[in-house]
């Protein structure tokens, strides 16, 4: 099983993948955690100049194929081999996110980013994803740092990114659930295991 | 107009670039001439992890999109302003090498690297091409210095390199041109002068 979280920075998903990751192992499973981008040396370089290399000038459709090669990488060195083991997967982002920023919220055609996600992605996708949906506004209070490339675009850019996130969650409501992140750590967390029980095999 | 030259590493592309660029300018162009990857701040950070961070496990499809983020950024930034402003652009290689590298000597499907190529030049592609073919084993004696990742593939990769550059020649005559560059210079030049002559608009 391969589990994504996603939504916005400040949603909740580091405490609530914790918290289900945790939840997985005393049921018995091997719990990989991983994040995209990153998890492999290449992909935590790339997130590096992703994230935090606000100085350097990138195109839009350039920020999309690194994040897309940092994904790749993750691919075929960490969640393929898991799966492969039997191992369950859980990562702090995915595919989807790039959509969305880059896509409904960046300006990218969507149709291209999924092009060329299936190309990186080479088949893997996520049996279920869990969309913490927050007001970015109640989101950003939350984070306690300066804001990276992606949450330096504002305000009115997350907001499009909310919508965005409902948009896909509409469009593929068996793949992507829309977790009210607004509540309770604990609220939110009895949803996400009720989700993943129905799933998981025995 | 927009020209790109190719072929395995030791053909001798910087000697004929530097030269044709002169010729050119020497006509009353102004030539930007260009490396892919590089010739951006984010270009040049990417071709460092792609050609010299050999200590980074790095799946094909990975290196191939993060070829193709280096490109888009510098189309965007370098090659599509220039022809805009009337320029000519000289690039030391180009989609085609990715082509070649990746996927008819790297394993990759050449329609996948084709597609995400096209996302990655949104529709700026050289007007001509100049391929420098040469035996790899002479090419390798020209390089005074360590193997790059892509060098270290080593002899036998190189060939299906050179094998696979001929191939996208014959399929597409009128836009990659094939170069003898086991020659002296001045007749490699000569050559290339010839050819972008018929094609340079008075």
């Amino acid at each position: 099983m391969f589990f994504s979280f996603d939504g916005v920075d400040g949603a909740g998903k580091s405490t609530q993948i914790a918290r289900f990751h945790q939840w997985l192992e005393e049921r018995g499973r091997t719990v990989v955690t991983c994040r995209d981008p990153g998890s492999t040396p290449l992909g935590e370089k790339i997130r590096e100049i992703l994230l935090e290399r606000v100085d350097l000038a990138m195109h839009r459709r350039a920020e999309m194929l690194l994040f897309m090669a940092a994904r790749a990488q993750l691919v075929e060195e960490v969640i393929r081999p898991a799966l492969a083991a039997g191992e369950v997967v859980v990562s702090d982002r995915y595919l989807l996110a790039n959509i969305v920023y880059q896509a409904h919220a960046g300006g990218l055609d969507a149709d291209l980013v999924r092009q060329v996600g299936a190309a990186a992605i080479a088949g893997v996708r996520p049996d279920m994803t869990f969309l913490l949906d927050i007001d970015p506004a109640v989101a950003a209070q939350r984070i306690g740092r300066a804001p990276d490339r992606m949450e330096a675009y504002g305000l009115d850019y997350l907001r499009q990114v909310r919508e965005g996130f409902l948009v896909e969650a509409r469009a593929r409501p068996e793949e992507i659930f829309v977790i009210d992140a607004q509540r309770d750590p604990d609220a939110i967390q009895t949803d996400i295991r009720a989700l993943a029980q129905r799933r998981l095999t025995p």
